[in-house]
Order: C-alpha cells, then structure tokens, then sequence
C-alpha cells in the first residue's frame, strides 16, 4: 500500500507530496508539529495533544485558520488512509511560503499543513519496552525555548546520532547546573533512592509531554509518591529506576546511563506499573 | 522576469520548486545554508563562503558528493538565469527526504540541495547605509552551535521580528554574561570609547562571518586598532560607534541600541571607511 498525505487540503501519495523550497519550515525552522500515537485504531490523548498544538501556534504566533474538529477530520481521514492502527499520525505546520526574511510574512501567506501517518514497529517498541533502554548524557545544546513543540530540532538530531553510536536509544541533555533536562524526543523520569518518581518540572526548558502529563496524573491518582523536582546524572547512577515518556513511548525503562547500569539494570516496577496503568486507562 | 531555481540537479520555476514533505531540512532543520553577495556581477569572498559551507556540511557530517568547481557552475548558472547584478545567491543543503527519524538516514540517502538567486533592493541598501540602523537586545536563545550556518533559525526569526515591531532592524543577542554575542543574521562591531575597533572572537556562539574576516583584515592592514573582545551592551551605549557586519550589509552603522542613540547618533566615520574598502578593495 503507498502512503498517503494531506497537504494543504489535497490528499496525495507521500511519495510526491512536497513543500515550496520557500517554506519557512524547510528555510528557518518556523515551524511546529504534534504526534498523537496511535494503539488499536485510537489516537491517544488526543485533546491534550491539540491543545498542545494550539499552544505551540499561539507561542510562534502562527496564524491558523482550521477549527478542531476540522482538523481531527483531517488526521482520522489520513489515519483512515493509511490503515494506521497501531502508530503515529504526524501533523507539521509552517508560516508558510514567502520569499526568504528572517521576519514574519505578510499576512496573505497562509499557513503550510502537512498531515501524514504510518503504522510502527510494534515488535520493536515491545522489545523496548521489555529489555529497557539505554541513554547517554550530553551537554543541554537547544535553545531557550523547548516547550514549543517546534522544528528547531537540529541539536536532537545530532545527540541523538550520538546516542546510536554509543550503542543507546536516548540522549539526556544536562544543564549547566548539572540537571538533566530531557531527552531528544522524550521527558525524563527517575524512581530516586527514596523511592520517590522524579520528574523536572515544567519550564521553557522542556517540552511539555502530554504523556508526560498523564502518567503524573496516574502516579498521583494511586498515591504513588511523585516530585516535579530535577535531578543530577549522579542521582540517576543511584537511582532505583528510570525511565522516559513519550507518545509511543509511554514510561520505557532506562537500565543504562553513559553506560552504567540503573538499580539492577533491568525495567523496574515503577516503569512497568505506570505504563500498564496508562495503557489499560487510555485504551 | 520569472525566477529559477535549481533543485537537485534540475533548473525549474522558482514557483514550482519544492522538497518532499519528508525533507529532513523541513522536518529537523537538519539542513545547512549560504549567502554570496553579488555588487556588479561578482559573487564577493567567493572561496570564503565556500569554505564555509564546507565547514558547515563537515560539522553535520553530511556527505555531499560536489566539487567547488561543480557548485561554482550551478551558483553561477542560477545567477545568471536570475539576471542577478547586484543581489544574492542563495544555496541550502539538507540530509536528504527520509522516512522520519532523528537518528541519520542510511547512507543512500542522498541530500537535498536547492540554489536560488535573487536581485536585492539597491536603494534600501543605500539608506540603511546612508542613515544607519537601530538595534535591540535580547537575552541569547538559541543553541549552543551557532558557528555552523544551519537552518536552526528559529530564535533568529522571532528576534528579527520583535526588532521589526520595535522600529529596529536589527537584534542582538546577549549571554548570560552580559556580553553582545551577534545578531540575528549579521556579526556586531563597535568602535569603544577609547577608539579600538571591538567584535567578539570567534567562539561556538557566533557565525564565523566571512565579511566579519574580511573587515578585520581590512583594519590590520590599516593599522587600525583592532580587538577580538566581548563588550556589555553598556559598553555599546558608551561607544563612538557601533556597526554590523553580514554579506549583504559590511559594516552598516548602528545608530541606536535599545532606542538610545550610539555616539552622535549617526553613522561614524570608522564604518564609513571599512565599508568603502572593503566595497573598492573586493569590486
């Protein structure tokens, strides 16, 4: 089956599916996206991940015309098309295309919309988030304003290249006080030696995950003691447990950090209790 | 006259030019970029900005299979095409359209690269020249590789247009040490209170401009004092001069930061003169 794309209202192959070489997306970054994962058939806090997109609109003041439900019409029809039933659908939004200047376009040029969709490789995700996970750690190298969910992902890119070739799956970013942050696609947690789960809390330092978001809710739902507070490597070497959380991948326990093993170097309870919780809730 | 661009080997109308969705230029800002001016025909420090996006492309680990001799006849054909006398050339280089992954694509993935030329505006080259430009200052956002010129320019693009709003041309970025970094697409000078010529050094945190280099050798050979040190924006407030430095604007005064008047308020006789040489030294 070829996949197919929504682009600015036309529905085509993704094979040709493009955008100006003047888009403000290819050109500058000025331009932001959402995720929402996809499990059996259904996309996944889905509201929490549209209010984040029209936060990340509002915060680069983009001006986009489509309602929500409009919009949702347009994910499930290209979930729909693309047989998505266990995945991702991806929506990026850019200023649109206007002739190269660092500032903002008249306002006649609209917005560009990508809409695409695929199906993930639930084998690995499983082995995943069986085996557990491995990061790295790497000097905070982004810019000042990571809650916007936006394009300007080029320090991931190259820390998370890093991160494959030291044999790891995530790269956590430390910040000058010797916190880490996040990683390059996923918030940050750790069950520390008290047995407390930690988690940073919310800044323009990181983004805001709405899974993230939910297994906080989770933990707090079922007593589980829980700090938005940061932590240093050194309190991830010691730490009972650690983890991260994404869209598609919800709570997948780190065993290793800069290669030293985690508590016992396997997935702990923490981790796999709140993943079952989400997984059972949400689906 | 329509435009032309040139797109992976292939001249075609600048309106129909386009990269597939899945660009990483567009997904990542994975994606690097340079400017040539042209004054009279010539592309100026020609071999500079070449070495730079050498540099660039070595720093992302792009491999990109074109001598300079082959890229010469593409930025020289996109000009002419263009009728470009007194303008830019413009190319940009991606990694490539590959499914979406932070990690790099495998290695036949071959990247993206797309050149466009165009005439600038002469006469508002001149009155930013004649009658200076202002300034304003932000807290430093972006990230921590700004020596490479990649499309990461997300911060550059909401400075610039918070600069626009505010009647300024210009922003300059601060560090947290108070120390003037560079601008959104231009390098920061001043002529200090005692009379040197002052730009920061070259560092992770600035683009290494070519023009910038050439200004400075141009002061050497004068015997004009020149320092490569930092200097506070109170510094800036207190100097004879201020000016910047960019490819399509060598050593524009600055006659403003922050809405108060450098110097006499009016461009300076230092910038004046750089600008002269460098403009009769290169045409």
């Amino acid at each position: 089956m070829s996949r197919v794309a929504y682009v600015n209202g036309v529905y085509m192959p993704l094979a040709s599916a493009a955008v100006s070489v003047l888009d403000r997306g290819f050109q500058f970054a000025d331009s932001i996206y959402e995720v929402w994962a996809v499990r059996g058939g259904r996309m996944f806090d889905a509201d929490a991940h549209m209010a984040r997109l029209r936060r990340s609109l509002s915060e680069l003041r983009i001006d986009f015309a489509m309602s929500d439900a409009a919009l949702y019409s347009v994910l499930r029809e290209t979930q729909r098309r693309n047989r998505v039933t266990d995945g991702i659908v991806y929506i990026q939004i850019s200023r649109g295309a206007a002739p190269r200047d660092h500032v903002f376009p008249a306002a006649n040029v609209r917005p560009t919309t990508i809409v695409t969709a695929k199906n993930l490789d639930r084998a690995a995700i499983a082995r995943r988030e069986a085996q557990g996970i491995k990061v790295i750690t790497l000097p905070e190298a982004r810019w000042a304003r990571c809650d916007i969910k936006s394009v300007n992902l080029l320090p991931n890119v190259l820390a998370r290249q890093q991160a494959k070739e030291k044999g790891a799956f995530e790269a956590w970013f430390v910040d000058a006080n010797g916190f880490v942050t996040e990683g390059t696609s996923s918030n940050a947690f750790i069950v520390d030696a008290e047995g407390r789960i930690r988690t940073p809390a919310l800044s323009n330092q990181i983004l805001h995950g709405v899974t993230r978001a939910a297994l906080i809710e989770i933990a707090r739902e079922r007593q589980m003691k829980l700090v938005e507070r940061p932590f240093t490597v050194d309190e991830v070497k010691t730490a009972r447990e650690a983890f991260i959380s994404a869209a598609s991948n919800p709570a997948v326990s780190v065993i290793a950090i800069d290669d030293v093993p985690i508590g016992e170097g396997r997935p702990g309870p923490v981790a796999q209790a709140l993943r079952a919780f989400y997984l059972g809730v949400e689906s």
